[in-house]
């Protein structure tokens, strides 16, 4: 049998789980890999960057989870420092360019792969690209920030964005001595949680002395006399910063595909079937943070850029080209982050989006702790339930509390996955003991209050 | 309409939240409710005597979530030191006697609420009602353990049986200053886990000090010239004990429900409907450690004596007993537990248990971390998983770590109640961030290699 060719575009998680996992499955003289990406780093954990600011952990070394010396010497050829410039797909081949010499090759592929990954949101602002502002987006990104900030003699830092990201570098910030203002358009920080959940974050926030400023726009980033960074100006008023950090999240990196004609979807994600194939398309695939997956509970499809989800890509993607079978049937929309001891989760839908969705559905709203109240450092937590109106389907569970908080959504996402009802969860038999649980898991208490509106409403 | 009446026989969990549940839905024109307790607590967490006897907390009142007289206040007729002596169900009463007094009553009934819990095994060896020997069930019991220990000048102690119980005590006689030995039959600690795991549970125990003695039956206990307890003996020689304490589990105690005929199973447990109605009876209910509940991976009754279970058992009864609907469908068998930093759980089937069932199945046994490998305090975890052949269903996951390890369970026995396949767990969108969990949260992980040997096996 002649040898196969695989091509992966991008070598982090998703691009690089696919090569390792197709060249597990077959031998060399079976398959050629090569995976090109355009930057110094590659299978990194990007959510790792935060803590590196931070100085929580190490890096850049730490946070990669396999080298590129150790990649070729599993037979995966990955050329760094070169970008992929153009897809030709009906001639199979993509053209590369050396980012050092400046060099174009043609590469020819059986199978393709697109993990280009996504690119952080730089606002169409005046004074955007100043020196001082910085993406946290790739660890060459991160590079960049925690170069900037040991040249930085000055000591005030705003975010753009109260995200995931935003909240993450105000931690991480602070913890560099940083006085931070954070600054976020809508009413709460943590849009990814309901605003009365996202008001527990804030309090935690101002807490460890970060200023949150919500419901304004920033309407530019102010420069000096020496062109750098001097502030950042919103509707209401600047704020001096000698480091501007972009948290705004990201949009899937898909210029290539777009030139190529590829179907995307609202985001511009790439649209995928559920073997992670491009959608009318025979040998390419794509994964991570440039497509868009299916909701389970929507039903529709949404960008959601998590290294988790890229790996379970590759993996599938790398079964399928490696001459296996695997699906990636969706999400539910899990996420856990955390702001010094606070710690968040949601899964499932907001109101909003279940609003949107035309759906009806009840609240419910608890306080519980991680432990037995009894028991030392049992922590408070609030559990947030929503569940649909009559069926009482569960839509979605936010939490905010302290240790032992967060990964108690999991509870939920398998919940969503299974599509049971709250009243079917309040029967859940969930691991209790002094030390890990009062005797009614705070999930469980959340439930009992959601199917008891149920029942009512 | 005529006032109904409620009769509960046993304070604790699942009878007090009968009675308060049952409360909260009639009025008292509507209900009356009594209760009658034969020890001096009632409302307790029998789970936190260990960590009472260890020092963790304090006790007893800590441990008592509402005492007599707030029941009382609201409008339950707690009678402490009472003791129903018998069951008259043709005649609709039941006879109690006061403990104090030693004066016997009748008392009518419309409903009843069997909650008699369960009693520590005490095997028929020699000396094994001797003082010194304690049984660690109630709080009376665990009250008289303390006041024991504190009067004992000695400080050798052995328990004996090396379950959750055994160990628990184990960890908290260390505490208190005791050189421990553990006696148990089985090979392994923890005979609620496959050996192979158990086995991590005796290092961790002989890494704290504790003797642990396992493979060896005890056949009697040795008194002195004082009577009180001197050594345990075993087939392989004695252990010199100053205390010694009963770690052999729980048996259902339900000596007034087999007086009456009512049907019990293998275990001697009451037998009920999903709506916690003794079987083949009307108005008699039955819940918590004196009932077998359904295992729903198994199919068949079991006995599991535990908080939570009695808790949700209440809850039913007394939403059936206030004129609701309410069900409990059964339990998956999850159970988690810690010995100093150890963290212990298992949900599902055992691969002993699968094998009497008839059952073929795939192990796979993974270690993982917490957190991401390069996060401070990511801590070690084994991750053992059962799956079916063939269909692939998970049968059973089994976890021993660190901190964040016990609560991982949860998503099994999610898993488990919805009848998901390994397969399907890797796909599951659990919470993901780099303080919380690696890439691949370990029970995913875990699920991988399962997965990988149904498709193979």
């Amino acid at each position: 049998m002649a040898q196969r060719r695989l091509v992966v575009v991008g070598g982090d998680a998703a691009g690089m789980s696919a090569a390792s996992r197709a060249r597990r499955l077959k031998d060399r003289e079976q398959l050629e890999v090569v995976a090109f990406e355009r930057g110094r780093f590659a299978s990194y954990s990007a959510c790792g960057i935060p803590y590196w600011t931070g100085g929580v952990v190490d890096g850049p070394g730490a946070l990669v989870a396999r080298t590129p010396e150790e990649h070729r010497e599993r037979g995966v050829d990955l050329r760094m420092l070169t970008e992929v410039t153009e897809l030709d797909l009906p001639g199979q081949r993509v053209r590369a360019r050396d980012l050092t010499s400046g060099r174009e090759t043609w590469h020819g592929f059986d199978d393709l792969v697109l993990a280009t990954g996504a690119r952080p949101v730089r606002p169409p602002l005046e004074g955007v690209d100043a020196p001082g502002v910085y993406g946290v987006q790739t660890l060459d990104d991160g590079k960049a920030l925690l170069d900037g900030l040991e040249r930085t003699t000055g000591r005030r830092a705003v975010v753009i964005g109260a995200g995931y990201i935003g909240v993450e570098m105000a931690e991480a910030l602070v913890r560099r001595g940083f006085a931070v203002t954070v600054v976020e358009r809508a009413a709460q920080p943590m849009a990814t949680l309901d605003p009365d959940m996202g008001a527990l974050v804030r309090e935690a926030m101002c807490g460890m002395g970060v200023e949150v400023v919500t419901g304004t726009a920033v309407t530019g980033v102010v420069t000096g006399g020496d062109g750098r960074v001097a502030a950042v100006a919103t509707e209401d008023g600047e704020h001096p910063a000698d480091v501007v950090v972009l948290g705004l999240g990201v949009r899937p990196e898909t210029t290539l595909a777009r030139a190529a004609g590829l179907p995307l979807g609202e985001s511009g994600g790439l649209l995928t079937d559920l073997a992670m194939r491009v959608r009318g398309q025979g040998n390419v695939w794509a994964g991570g943070d440039c497509v868009e997956v299916l909701d389970l509970v929507s039903g529709r499809t949404r960008h959601i850029a998590l290294g988790t989800h890229a790996n379970k890509h590759g993996q599938v993607i790398g079964t399928n080209v490696g001459g296996g079978y695997a699906t990636f049937p969706g999400v539910v929309g899990t996420a856990v982050s955390k702001v010094c001891d606070l710690e968040i989760a949601r899964t499932g839908l907001l109101e909003e989006q279940a609003t949107a969705m035309g759906l009806r559905f009840v609240t419910a709203t608890v306080e519980s702790t991680s432990r037995a109240g009894y028991y030392p450092q049992a922590s408070p937590m609030t559990v947030k339930m929503l569940a649909e109106r009559r069926t009482g389907r569960l839509l979605g569970v936010q939490i905010v509390g302290r240790e032992g908080a967060a990964k108690r959504v999991d509870v939920a996402a398998v919940a969503l996955t299974a599509r049971m009802t709250v009243d079917q969860m309040t029967a859940l038999d969930l691991g209790y003991a002094p030390p890990f649980s009062p005797v009614w898991d705070p999930v469980l208490v959340a439930a009992r209050k959601a199917s008891a509106s149920v029942a009512t409403g």
